[in-house]
C-alpha cells in the first residue's frame, strides 16, 4: 500500500456532527459522526468530539494526518473560533482551533460549510482548476463561498459571502437576521416552501396538488412540477426569477466563470436551474452575458460537508 | 542622487491622455498629455502617445523604467486590450499592450481606470498596507475597484468590479448600458443632476435655489446644500440612501475593511458620504455593522489616473 497524505474533514451542524478521514484524492477512508446536540458545554462536545475521531485515527496508525479542517456555522477561518452561531446550542465565542489543537495535536482550519464547500468543490470537485467561481448552497438557508484569483474571498474578518443576506426585495419578507426580503427568504429549500404556501392560499381557480400535499416541502414541490402541476411549475419560475435577478447583480462584482449549486433545492434541477439562468441571463450587463456557467455540485450530497471540511487542510498547505 | 525604480502610467479617457513617469514613493517626475480626440486609427493615436513619452523619457536617459501601466475604458488585464468601449473613438479590439510594447520596448499592464485607481491607493494612499476594500469612483458613471486578499478582482475575464451596474432600483432610470435601475444612474455625478432635474419638474412649494442654477452640476448641487438649500440637502439624502443600500448588499459578498471614495461627486464630502454611511448602516446584516471604514481618495485629483495605472507595474511585479 502507497502510503498517502490524508486530512481530517469534520462538519459541525446544528443536530449532528460528522467527521472523516480523507485522501488526497477525496476518498473519505473512515468516517463517524456524533450528536452536537445534548452537551452542556462546548467543551464537553469538543471532548466526545476528540475521543471519537482518536477512536477512528487508531484504526490507521500509519497515516501522516496532516490535519484538520472545520466546517462549522460562523466558523472564522482568521481567529479559529465560532461566532455567536444561531444553529448552535451554545452562544458567544468558542474556541474551536484552539481546543482541537490542543486535543489532537494537529494544525486545525476553522471556516463556516459554505465557504468549506467551495473550497471541495476547487480540490474534489467540478471547480478543479478554475480560479473564479461562485459556490451557491440552496439548503435551509442560502449559502454561498466566492473564490477570485484561486483564493476564497474571506473578507478582512472572515464573514465574506453571505449572498443569502442580499436583499432580493426591498421590504420584502421577513428574515431570520431581523432585516428585510434577503435572498434566502426566497430562494432556499424553506423560503420555497413560502412561496408555496402564499401561493396556496390566494390559489383559487384551478386545482393543484400541492393543495393535497401532506407536507410542503421543496421536495414535493418538485414532485409536482415533474406531474405537471402548473402551480407548481409557476412557483420555481417565480423562485428562479428572483434568484437570477440577484445572481445577475453578483456577477457583475465577482466575473465567475461559473456559479455551482448545491443543496436542497438546488436537486430540483432544470426547475430551479432553468428559470434562474434564463432570469440571469436577461438581467446581466452585456459584456457577462453567455459567458457564465451553471454547474451542479459534482460531490456526493453525504459526502460533501467532510470532503469541503478536510479540503481546507491542502488549501491552506497550498498557500 | 540615489538611483531609483520606475514606473510610466498611462491614462486614456475619452477626451484627453495622460501619462507620467512615477517613481516608488508614488511622486511624479514627469508628465504630459496628449488629446485622445482626433486621430483617424488607434494605431495613429498610439504612435503619437510613444513619440510624445519617448520625448519625455529621453530627459530621464538614466531611470530604471520597470513597465507601463494603462488605465482605459474596458482595458482588459489578460489580454492587454481594450474591448469596444463606448467612451473612445475607436471601435472594435484595440491590442494596446501588444502595439505600445512593441513601439516602446516596456513590458505593458492594462486595466480599466476604477481598478487603477484602486491599485493606486494600495500601493501610494490610504489603502497601503490593506488587503480588502472597495474603491468607488463617483464621477461620470460609478466605477469600482474590488481587492480582495491583497488582490484585485478581476474575474475570470478581466470584467469584474462593475458596481455602478448593480440595479439600484428594479425598472428604474434608463441607463446607457440598455438595462434599468444601474446604481451609477442615480449615484453619480450625471445621475444626481437627474434627480435634481427630476426634483425640480415637481418642486413647487418653496424655493430653491438650484431653480436659478444656471447649470445643474454635481458642484452647483453642492453649493446649495452648503447654502442651506433644503432641496439640494435632500438630493443629497436620497442620493445617499440608494448608493447606502447598494453598498449594504456589496459587503456581504466582500466583507472589506473599508470604502475608499473618489471622483466628482465624492467632493461633497459629508453631504454624500453621511447619508450613505448612514443608510449602509441601517442595511447592514448585524455581522459586519460599524466595521467597514469609509475613506476618502488620499491621491491629488490631478495625479490619481497617472499614480493608479503606474501602481499596475508595482503590484504586477509584486505577484
Amino acid at each position: 500500500m502507497k502510503l498517502d497524505n490524508f486530512a481530517i474533514g469534520i462538519d459541525i451542524g446544528g443536530t449532528n456532527t460528522v467527521f472523516g478521514l480523507v485522501n488526497s484524492q477525496g476518498d473519505i477512508i473512515a468516517r463517524g459522526h456524533i450528536p452536537t446536540l445534548g452537551f452542556a458545554t462546548a467543551q464537553e462536545f469538543l471532548k466526545a468530539l476528540s475521543q471519537n475521531m482518536q477512536a477512528m485515527m487508531s484504526n490507521y496508525p500509519q497515516a501522516m494526518i496532516q490535519g484538520i479542517g472545520v466546517g462549522a456555522p460562523n466558523g472564522n477561518v482568521y481567529t479559529g473560533e465560532i461566532l455567536n452561531a444561531a444553529n448552535l446550542p451554545w452562544k458567544g465565542v468558542i474556541p474551536l482551533a484552539t481546543v482541537l489543537k490542543e486535543m489532537l495535536g494537529m494544525k486545525v482550519w476553522v471556516t463556516n460549510d459554505a465557504n468549506a464547500a467551495a473550497i471541495g468543490e476547487m480540490i474534489y470537485g467540478v471547480a478543479k482548476g478554475m480560479k473564479d467561481f461562485i459556490m451557491v448552497t440552496l439548503g435551509t438557508g442560502v449559502g454561498s463561498g466566492f473564490v477570485s484569483n484561486g483564493q476564497l474571498i474571506y473578507g478582512h474578518d472572515g464573514f465574506a459571502g453571505e449572498l443569502g443576506h442580499i436583499i432580493a426585495i426591498r421590504e420584502g419578507r421577513d428574515c431570520g437576521c431581523g432585516r428585510k426580503g434577503c435572498l434566502e427568504t426566497y430562494t432556499s429549500a424553506t423560503g420555497i416552501v413560502r412561496t408555496a404556501k402564499e401561493r396556496l392560499e390566494r390559489y383559487s381557480k384551478g386545482s393543484s396538488s400541492l393543495q393535497l400535499a401532506n407536507k410542503l416541502t421543496a421536495e414535493s414541490i418538485f414532485q409536482a412540477a415533474e406531474m405537471g402541476d402548473a402551480l407548481a411549475r409557476d412557483i420555481f419560475q417565480f423562485t428562479g426569477k428572483i434568484l437570477g435577478q440577484t445572481l445577475a447583480d453578483v456577477v457583475a462584482i465577482t466575473s465567475p466563470e461559473a456559479i455551482i449549486f448545491f443543496g436542497g433545492l438546488a436537486h430540483a434541477g432544470k426547475w430551479i436551474l432553468e428559470p434562474t439562468q434564463h432570469h440571469m441571463e436577461a438581467n446581466l450587463l452585456s459584456l457577462y452575458k453567455n459567458k457564465v456557467k451553471f454547474l451542479l455540485s459534482a460531490l456526493p450530497d453525504a459526502d460533501v460537508a467532510i470532503l469541503g471540511a478536510s479540503a481546507l487542510v491542502w488549501q491552506a498547505s497550498n498557500h
